[in-house]
């Protein structure tokens, strides 16, 4: 029986917890005497679309140890979707070519909705161009918008980081806020799905405890509501905590952020909804006013990892590599909650038809009937995701040993590839 | 011999660590038979003003092991600047007054340069209005800029998050800069001084690595020469990494920040030097760009501390103490280096004086010739201040045991005061 040569790639936005998928996939390949080799993609897809790929085995059982824990992608990511299998066929009958010159039986797409919809496209194109290719997504997303899994590896982590940031500057801003800074405000991505900002609202135990306030995309703007609100907490707790999601929008629809602003030399102001929410609250109530933007730090603060997540993101990991063995393809490992209390979770198969181009927002039941704040079932779901330390290890300086390993790409067997 | 009264009082912004200065303050003097209460003043100079003292013998071990680790100021801190002798006379013989009152023998004031200056003419002025009281500083500010002493309690800390910081989030930026983001910016604070755009350095091991470009309020903006810079990086190593010091300048000495921009409605922009240097890079460049603001996410980092900076906040506390045994007043203990390989240090004590409003910038020497980055014996100062990890304790709901104790203020024995 021949051995199955595996591909994995990563794809889209990267993750704190990406690479211990990619260090399980690899590891959990090694342990099986029915794999043969493990290649990896430079930058996701492009790197299959340009043949730029790394043969795993040069990486040693320390370097994967040391990769698990270290953020960003290590192999690169790209965003580059394929289009429909007409406008793209150039691109998937590419990739059929690479796989078909590097022998690869399987093919392991780490990536969100986008690349759930890719990976689907690649297992049911395979066949039709003569050479079938097991294809089997793995689940990554900061902003918990996939469909099917009960939560999206990297997620976790985000909302970790992100409710210790909120209760640690709502500290700092209530010992200030006698004579100084009154409304602290706090932007976290989730550009469609207020997760992350929901993630905040972990933060609060009792009535009154900050965040205060949350915006959410899933609430429009409601501009004299958020005053009200945030001129109560100041009123009766000296302060107000605001986490805002970047993708909050007006009733229109229209993100707040879009709506734009410009600088003294009339260019167009980049992103950025946390000062537009700090110029209303400081013109608007006369608050003295601070705000932080997360972006990446949020999305890359493996340092503050939940190991519930380091888990989930090793165990997708090692169950595409198990998939693959079963000869599935056009399916995801996805996260199935058997209990909440104490938190339980096993992990299942599910089609990638039913996860691809979907997504899934905060419902209705999980936001407060202000709309400003999380209901007890949305902690019930978030706490358990959050749970648990799993720090890297640090150097003698005080810097976290994340590796960035010397990566030697095979030698290239087609013709060069215009994207 | 009648035992001494401590009135311990927090000033200006918090840091990661005031709380374990405030903390061993406490702890040192229940140590001492000499020592009778330890009152503490709610929200800084104002609570004195207003007589709105705390007896922190109320607290029992466990809480002031859990205040140690707490970010935030625990009794509240504030910012208010006592005039001259002169002007602000009236505030003065009012301190003296709340002193005598509660039978207080020493005030330490844990604080920066403003304070040690307020320190300074409090020791002076109880003589004179007949009621000589010590008065001993003790340091703290996140911004390193204290004379004197070799580092300032709160700076290690924020200049380990932020190293830490910039180390991921360029991992991030370097997984993903194929396709998306070439360049990342992250503001950090420091208003006159960059030790903490400085720290960011530290991540940066070999050459090329993260972060590429760091700007000091120390040098003044070149935007030619910035833009050369980031371009540099984006052609070398695909991508650039910058910290930037919310305090950069024009040449003309102006804030960048203050430059100012509008918003779609008119109204100006609060603040955010990261969002201006974005829009520099991508109207000139055309790279794409993403930015992060740390506001009091910095400040507040306690789960991120460095060991060394909990122990020289500890130090200090106990050392205040010890000189407030001594009969000393008027100075402040500081830190003094005694070898940098292996890093050694110890207490001194160091007359107010030549603390009081006085601002330690990053000298010349510190600064690469390029003007963005940090030279060895910059790194050799710094390396040291974020070493060692002191990771607050988790509960089980992945959050971390901060606490925000009751506090019972005391029963007033003088008229009001009005600020």
């Amino acid at each position: 029986m021949s051995r199955l040569n595996i591909l994995y790639a990563q794809s889209g936005g990267v993750t704190p917890v990406i690479n211990a998928s990619a260090a399980a996939v690899i590891e959990a390949a090694r342990g099986s005497e029915r794999v043969g080799k493990v290649l990896a993609a430079r930058d996701g897809i492009i790197g299959v679309l340009r043949e730029r790929l790394i043969d795993t085995s040069g990486l040693s059982k320390a370097e994967l140890a040391a990769i698990a824990h270290t953020p960003g992608g290590v192999f690169g990511s790209c965003r580059y979707k394929l289009g429909s299998m007409e406008e793209g066929l150039q691109d998937y009958e590419r990739l059929i070519d690479v796989f078909r010159a590097h022998d690869i039986g399987c093919f392991l797409y780490n990536g969100g909705n986008d690349s759930a919809d890719t990976a689907l496209k690649i297992s049911r194109v395979g066949k039709k161009l003569g050479y079938p290719v097991q294809c089997i997504g793995i689940p990554k997303t900061i902003d918990n918008d996939l469909a099917v899994t009960d939560s999206s590896p990297g997620f976790g982590s985000v909302a970790k980081y992100v409710a210790v940031s909120i209760r640690e500057a709502s500290l700092d801003v209530m010992a200030m806020a006698s004579t100084s800074t009154r409304v602290f405000i706090m932007e976290v991505m989730g550009r469609h799905a207020g997760w992350i900002a929901a993630a905040g609202g972990l933060a609060a135990r009792r009535e009154n405890d900050p965040p205060q306030v949350i915006l959410f995309p899933e609430v429009p703007f409601d501009e004299e509501k958020f005053c009200r609100a945030v001129k109560g907490s100041v009123e009766k707790n000296g302060y107000c905590s605001v986490v805002v999601s970047e993708g909050v929008k007006h009733s229109s629809g229209e993100f707040l952020s879009d709506a734009g602003s410009t600088d003294a030399f009339g260019h167009k102001q980049l992103g950025g909804v946390a000062p537009l929410v700090a110029d209303i609250v400081e013109s608007r109530l006369k608050y003295k006013c601070h705000w932080a933007v997360c972006d990446y730090l949020q999305r890359a603060a493996r340092h503050i990892a939940s190991k519930t997540d380091v888990e989930h993101a090793r165990a997708v990991g090692e169950a595409a590599v198990e998939l693959a063995l079963a000869g599935e393809s056009g399916v995801m490992p996805v996260i199935r909650r058997t209990a909440d209390q104490p938190y339980r979770w096993r992990i299942e198969s599910a089609p990638l038809s039913k996860i691809a181009n979907r997504e899934k927002k905060v419902p209705k039941k999980f936001i407060a009937a202000s709309g400003f704040g999380i209901t007890p079932s949305c902690r019930t779901y978030l706490a358990p995701l959050i749970r648990g330390e799993d720090y890297p290890p640090y150097d003698k300086d005080g810097l976290p040993e994340y590796l960035r390993p010397e990566l030697t790409e095979l030698p290239r067997k087609l013709s060069d590839f215009d994207l």
